[in-house]
């Protein structure tokens, strides 16, 4: 990613009415940012973001974060809302990693799409189902864990069914082949149209502890 | 399935040097049909006999018992027998139904190969991996409780995932495409030949507790 991309697109994130800077709201505070009590479910790596957005539109009793730590994607997410005015949605900027810093026990359901595979074992550490991050989310939960996962990496699906499994989740739902099932409530990802438009398999798995 | 045939194949079965009728051993000395300490592994529908006893032969240090209620299917795993001898292998016929009425905290490995999904939800206790069955294999394992599954049914494997976690089992290893991974040691079934060169991926899971 050239500098030069990145710092365009920055000033669009940032100067959009849906962008929340973390530093301007205290960790256990976010229901303050929406004016109501709703539940806060958040998509960490929301891309372009289609999947928050359409959520957001349908479930306007939901209060909704797309997170995303490049700006270079999240301004193609910016772009699509111009037009649109949805107050339960906010989209923020940061590393996943700092996810325990942001928040703190106020989030109902954490959304995991498509996310990056890292498939090298030596990177294991950095896929976001590792242990290291449920430690980190069990801390931003308001009541039970609650993640639900999408991906067409089939090495991914299996890493995150054993880590959510060796970390005491429950599976709610499973799907293998999420495009052959009833699926009438999915919301794709720009990225899912994609990939499922060429023969991949989506694998979806709900969980909860 | 016609009684003459089963009338047939039953005399085939029960004259075979390989089979054992459970009512000739009490339960928790199977180890006594062996003559040795070796652990014994169990395949629970064991049909026509493949994955036992190729299992059997590369694993002279295990002790293999095959089990299938039907003698008509059974025949075909004692046909194949004729010329082998291999001591660490025997087969029995009887209904999964009574496994803890046949064995006694003496197997160290349970494998499902390819098991009858029961695709109706009425049904679905019928299933070798429902909870009932679960509770009946727990009274049957040494110690862990350790089964392998098999199936290229993709319904079947997502309930199996969900009942072995539901009833607190780890995942030890996991693939949802075997014949995309390393699978150097994978034996097949004559069921999983013909649906993995239909094209069908094949699923499995070993589970712990």
């Amino acid at each position: 990613m050239r500098l030069k991309n990145v710092r365009g697109a920055n000033d669009i994130v940032i100067n959009s009415p849906y962008y929340i800077d973390s530093k301007t709201v205290p960790k256990g505070n976010y229901k303050q940012i929406f004016n109501n009590n709703n539940p806060i479910q958040i998509e960490i790596g929301t891309g372009k973001g289609n999947f928050i957005i359409q959520k957001a539109i349908k479930n306007p009793d939901i209060n909704y974060i797309g997170i995303e730590k490049y700006a270079s994607v999240l301004m193609r997410a910016i772009q699509k809302l111009d037009n649109d005015e949805i107050p339960n949605l906010k989209i923020m900027m940061f590393d996943a990693n700092d996810i325990n810093e942001v928040f703190a026990s106020e989030i109902d359901t954490i959304y995991l799409n498509f996310s990056d595979p890292w498939p090298k074992k030596r990177h294991a550490h950095r896929r976001l189902t590792n242990y290291l991050f449920l430690d980190k989310y069990k801390q931003i939960f308001i009541k039970e864990n609650h993640i639900v996962m999408k991906t067409d990496n089939r090495h991914l699906f299996e890493y995150s069914l054993k880590s959510f499994v060796d970390n005491d989740f429950k599976i709610v739902d499973i799907s293998l082949d999420l495009y052959n099932d009833d699926i009438k409530d999915n919301i794709p990802t720009e990225y899912e149209t994609k990939f499922h438009n060429k023969g991949n398999p989506i694998y979806m798995v709900e969980v909860k502890k």
